[in-house]
């Protein structure tokens, strides 16, 4: 079995893709529903968005404009929002400026 | 506290680059060696590539070629590697094809 955290994380990163793709329509790819259910449960500082927010995000989010988000779609949605988290923590590590 | 499973993974990301890039040279990016080192600690698939196969991988991550990995470089490779636990756990799940 896989023991090392990072691993884990890439793990989750893909279970959790399909525990919702797979609910409607390809099941290889998460549809405007799926992916709001996603975020809701599990990404809540997501889950709060208002309906302009949540197109505006799906339609960023899904490239090749076919109305669902693939994996590599998720994919780079999540290295984005690690981003996020990235900065938060590098500013916090950093000395404030005046 | 992160109780979700997803937003946890995505922290563990940040944190593992965290471990390393702040041992040698800019805090906030990887040198050769601190990638070398996380990979062979963190992500043991990668860890037994040998010199040349290292350095072909260092040279893609390092986009912007000032010889060191980026948040941003490291979490585009992160994504890219759960895109191959995701092919590998489709194709787990397909019917085979004779």
């Amino acid at each position: 079995m896989m023991a090392c955290p990072l691993e884990q994380a890439l793990a989750v990163m893909v279970s959790t893709f399909h525990k919702y793709s797979g609910k409607e329509g390809d099941k290889f790819k998460l549809s405007k529903a799926e992916l709001k259910e996603l975020l809701s449960r599990e990404l809540p500082a997501f889950g709060t968005m208002d309906e302009g927010e949540f197109r505006r995000l799906m339609n960023d989010l899904d490239h090749d404009k076919d109305s669902e988000v693939d994996f590599k779609e998720y994919a780079c949605f999540l290295a984005c929002v690690a981003m996020g988290y990235n900065e938060f923590f590098r500013d916090a590590q950093r000395p404030r400026k005046k």
